[in-house]
């Protein structure tokens, strides 16, 4: 009974994840995006929508431009877009796959360097969003998730079948 | 150098993430995904969809039947599917909705019962889905941004402006 009240009152502090659990989760999450991109065919992933939202391109183009200098500023708290950068914006399916395969090595390196308690800080991300370290992270993985669910609403509606979404391999 | 050494070894166990923030988290986006029943019109909600896919009331059902039974799961290790409860599936938006605030307080009331280790041990959710508690309850998470992201495309192309996506409150 004693041990049981310590660790409801221990509970409250109860640890969920780990940096490099999250990386991992990131990283099979960014796995599905990647396979999301290549079963589009080229000029749909640039010029097709539904209900007047931007092309799934676009969308992907957002996912990196937030992903790696996001990453980035978490580890060093400066935070440079990535439009301040020489790399041009992809412009075709094989660009913007080599981008997307940039942006995971740039993440993998970044990764170790974010400071334990920068997780926890309260940071300004792009001097524009505000939270702790995790809620930023949270942020930029949610929003992959979000706009990749609406690249499936595009691929289904030109009869194209998305990749499975629990395959994060 | 030598601090940063240490440092670097330490980040392998860095955790970013309490339980407490977690359910912040996981309820903050289920106030979104509320937001987004609500501004489907009752027909639309449960008839229409794009590209043959399911109306949005089918993918609320899903998030609704893995989200309580999941945390009850979670914290007791019987899992009972929504299924086999007395619960008739909702066919209004009224009852939709009031299904889903009923979860809302069963993840609550569950939730601090989850055993701390829980979310490190592998389980296999409703006798299906196998991985680390955590990762269990991200699937949950992450499955419920991937269908509300697809409810986005709907109302966009019914016309109806969707909720901001940033606003969890």
């Amino acid at each position: 009974m004693e041990k049981n009240t310590v660790l409801a009152k221990e509970s409250i502090q109860t640890q969920v994840l780990t940096a490099d659990a999250l990386l991992d989760h990131w990283q099979g999450h960014r796995k599905l995006t990647r396979r999301v991109i290549e079963a589009f065919p080229e000029k749909e992933l640039f010029e097709y929508s539904v209900g007047g939202m931007r092309p799934f391109a676009d969308l992907a183009k957002e996912m990196i431009y937030m992903a790696g200098p996001g990453v980035q500023g978490l580890a060093t708290n400066e935070w440079k877009r990535f439009e301040e950068s020489d790399t041009p914006p992809p412009t075709t399916k094989e660009t913007l796959l080599q981008l997307w395969d940039e942006t995971t090595e740039q993440i993998n390196d970044y990764w170790p360097q974010i400071p334990a308690q920068r997780f926890q800080e309260k940071i300004k991300a792009f001097g524009q969003w505000e939270g702790a370290g995790y809620w930023i992270l949270f942020y930029f993985i949610d929003n992959e998730i979000h706009h990749r669910g609406q690249g499936y609403v595009y691929l289904r509606s030109l009869g194209v079948e998305p990749p499975p979404f629990w395959d994060r391999q």
